[in-house]
């Protein structure tokens, strides 16, 4: 049987695999609204960011009751203060997501991307929103194979971004300086939702093996 | 005379000036870089970041000793978590400062702000460097009344954004897409530096005064 720190910080993973899946939602419907022109689903998206940043606020309570009361040392406090910096990972997470939900929102009732470029867009936000799901299901199940992976898929993103610049500044640009800016913006705001997720992903290596696969910083 | 924690906190907080102050020195040399298409001065900026990096894991590695060895509780512990959210602060304020400074270089011998936009770009930059001066000032004198002043001035960087978008959008706009896109993202990243300026601020009022000035998170 587990004693009271391991259970406590067993809830407290629960509870950052739970904001990791408010946060996935998040950035799948903010990519409709952003696809889809929908204003509705937008506005969700961005009214929804409280209930994100409302369960931060409980994780960190429940962390500072690990600290105060049991007092770990060692790789248990690392762990609890990784447990913290998730959170605060997450929650950024979820503010990318507005700001996403947001271009969206401006540019209704057209859609934000031109047609052309949407097949990139499209691409990442769905590498983005894969990234999230996996990395939940890293969370769950503590898999250190699954996180050191996920680590690889960040070339991905880094790829598809210069893809979208290749596109945007080549002479075919039809779209003018919006549409531009917004898919530039749009691809800054994925491209961090995918480094929040590694960022995550590498923590829970250090919580399972004790030792960082690499020096990460959110 | 201060306790064994209070002095070692004292010295974590000495740390986190220094850090602050080389982050403001990136700032102004990647605007310097940025304004005057100077290659060295940002070459210089991409290489510092590490001395920042390394700042970073050892204030880290002073705040987990502290939290181990002192064990402190209610306020006290909360404060060594600030300090470790703080450096984590410091840093991506660094690698904020690493993406203007590849802007610039991107562009050279080019300057990547043309002209008319010259006077919006630099005052961002200004305030941005202004806010990481002036939080330099409010850690090492534990100031709440300017590091509630601070928190005001984050409105002057968005009407900044706002006036940035108005001249990018416009009809006489002449610069065409990648000028715009660039100037998209410099504005996004002095906006993020102004945040997280801010955000440290309301960390050490919460240090001091042991509330937040309200709920706030990097």
């Amino acid at each position: 049987m587990r004693d009271v720190f391991h259970e406590q910080l067993d809830a407290v993973f629960g509870d950052l695999a739970t904001i990791c899946g408010q946060v996935e939602t998040a950035v799948v419907q903010a990519t409709k609204a952003l696809l889809e022109a929908d204003v509705e689903v937008a506005e969700r998206v961005i009214s929804s960011d409280e209930v994100i940043d409302r369960a931060r606020v409980e994780v960190e309570e429940k962390c500072f009751e690990l600290l105060s009361l049991q007092q770990p040392v060692a790789t248990d406090l690392r762990v609890v203060v990784a447990a913290l910096r998730m959170v605060t990972e997450l929650e950024r997470m979820g503010d990318l997501s507005v700001h996403v939900a947001k271009i969206a929102r401006m540019r209704v009732p057209e859609v934000a991307v031109p047609g052309e470029i949407r097949p990139t867009v499209a691409r990442m936000a769905e590498v983005a929103g894969d990234m999230v799901h996996r990395v939940r299901q890293i969370i769950v199940d503590r898999d250190v194979s699954a996180a050191i992976e996920l680590g690889r898929d960040d070339e991905i993103m880094d790829q598809l971004r210069r893809a979208s610049f290749t596109q945007l500044l080549g002479d075919d640009w039809a779209h003018g300086v919006e549409a531009a800016v917004d898919i530039a913006l749009l691809g800054r705001y994925y491209e961090r939702i995918a480094d929040h997720a590694v960022s995550i992903a590498n923590r829970v290596v250090f919580v399972v093996t004790g030792t960082d696969p690499r020096a990460v910083e959110a």
